[in-house]
């Protein structure tokens, strides 16, 4: 949630691709960062283009100043209201929009790690809940306090409670009260806490340990994640079986496991 | 698991409403509040009549005595082996009402808290894990013990399965062992743990912070809830992307966010 | 994984049988216990023959050397390239093979204890996973190391993924780094981490336990437990509402309610 402000001149998102980690920081302190169409429209071609690019190796999303993000942008919403249906032909893209935006981060090839210095809020704390990994710094604080407005959180919901324990998830919703990043490690929403100070270079190291692998194996790997996490065991594993065996005769297995037979540094092809 | 004893002289169940908090306290003591035909009813008609009843914005789940229940009355269940059918109907009967009662709990668009101040066991544990929420004073124990007596905690294990990691809930179920309001809270089965003294206004702090909302949106939230978990990622976005938007359309998210544009407290009309 | 090493002239697997445990030793310490084709089959063979015998109760499977499992066997699986068909019918029937020994073990009648003394890697990882219990030493260590080697951890996310939250598997797969036995038992991976002198009789006391019971009604409850883990709220109830009559009406469920109402020791007699 987001009080009004000037929408910015330029784009609201900084990207920049360094030794193949995709930095995105998103450039809208202003209003603390909403998802307005325009964020939401901007990141999601961002993590479509990346998906296609093999420079890019792994995502990073991170944000610029205080609020990580404050979610859906409410002045944009309100707004709407004034159109002849009410608002609902804009809602309905918003949202559509915003879970195109999520699932096209789980559905991306590439790993995406949500770097979180402070408040990530509403659908802002979905994106954070979305993401393959999270870092936070100890300053960082995350809430669905769409409760509290009259709106709830029901699209967060869908990352959160794939996240989180159910009960968890429920007092978040519930309450919309916001816990503290320590919280949000015991809960499984972040996987690493740090100083404020450590938050890039920890979530820099991070994308590093992971941009040095095959990105064919990390895509190989990141798809039948969320593709078997949806199914039965039987389904799943005959999924994954069939997985090993195409992941086994590619090139970069066969690399990867002479370079570890032969104690050596594999050197990756695969895209 | 309980002990024979005198079935009460009137209903087990004590009920009572201010400000909008329904307080269900089991009243069975002398059972240790066993979940009996009884007390199964008492309870599902209470959690049913909430459900429309526009008073009760939340309801809390209590008991009274030492014990917050022991579940399943084994000495009316014994009773009925004596039946034609050496019980069968009675039984299957039983297992009915009980999942009957903790679907109808889940289902209800009013979140229910359990205020669990003792030992709760076997379908008394269910009954906890059941509850969208639960606040646990650290007398309190939790196990399901069927194991035990011959007879798998298997209907309580669906409750408690939704709630804790596998290898958590499998212990529980294969050893009977019970576990500490601390352990309980570490594995996501409670969300607070508090003295003994301070249970009752712990929980009823939380029941008024989420009854101070409005109730439409509480009940278009929870329905959400539970019908996302449910689903495929894709279809959990599709199901609460329109959630959103009817939401969004309603009276009271209108109000709620020109409230907070506003800096006002909102107004609630949703029912 | 593993490194090369000559095949065991003997089954790689010792079971020895006592007070109704099974207790299964990984025996190929050279090879670091890899899961070979032999060693799968060993376990399997093993495992199958344990559900069917009713001298069995509880199976616990432990490892020789300070190495638990380090999961498939790579010299074997790279020595195939050479088959004509580049390996591919080899590289199928191991992990057909892999899946079918870990999905034997969440469907046998007897619950499965892994007992970690050392390194869990890969399929090493994901054979803990599978088992319905996990024991850890203070010395255990657990990775899904596969993604540095260009073979991404596919078929041990699986067991892994219904085990931990979601971000805590990715980042074992996406990362590979080991995690210690503390991280794993916060993670829900393990059940109880003890000193390493204790790793046995702690294993041993908790197998105890379980196999005190009635076997029907481990049997019941376990196939219960993973049955209904796979089905929505409604299905998973009505399931287990008849697995629960079922179970009510069996003599060791007669005989455990009768002991425990008159306070006395109950006789099994369940298979």
């Amino acid at each position: 949630m987001s009080l009004p402000a000037p929408a910015p001149a330029s784009a609201p998102l900084e990207a920049a691709l360094a030794d193949g980690i995709l930095r995105l920081t998103l450039d809208d302190p202003a209003r603390r960062n909403a998802l307005s169409t325009t964020m939401m429209a901007a990141l999601r071609a961002a993590v479509d283009t990346a998906g296609d690019d093999p420079q890019v190796k792994v995502v990073v999303i991170a944000a610029r100043g205080p609020a990580f993000s404050a979610g859906h942008d409410l002045k944009e919403l309100t707004a709407r209201r004034a159109d002849a249906d009410g608002g609902r032909a804009f809602f309905t893209a918003t949202f559509e929009a915003c879970a195109g935006l999520m699932t096209a981060i789980v559905r991306s090839p590439k790993p995406v790690i949500a770097e979180v210095g402070g408040v990530a809020t509403a659908a802002g704390c979905q994106l954070v809940a979305a993401c393959d990994l999270a870092v936070a710094s100890e300053a960082a604080t995350f809430a669905t306090p769409g409760v509290a407005i009259g709106l709830f959180c029901s699209t967060p919901m869908v990352a959160l409670s794939r996240n989180l324990a159910r009960k968890h998830a429920m007092e978040m919703l519930l309450t919309g009260d916001a816990i503290s990043a320590t919280e949000a490690w015991r809960m499984g929403l972040v996987n690493r806490v740090v100083a404020p100070a450590a938050l890039a270079p920890e979530t820099e190291a991070l994308a590093r340990k992971i941009a040095a692998r095959s990105a064919l194996t990390l895509k190989i790997g990141k798809e039948a994640f969320y593709a078997q996490a949806e199914t039965t065991l039987d389904e799943a594993y005959a999924l994954t079986a069939r997985v090993m065996v195409e992941n086994l005769l590619a090139r970069d297995a066969e690399e990867g496991i002479a370079a570890f037979l032969g104690k050596r540094a594999p050197v990756w092809e695969g895209r």
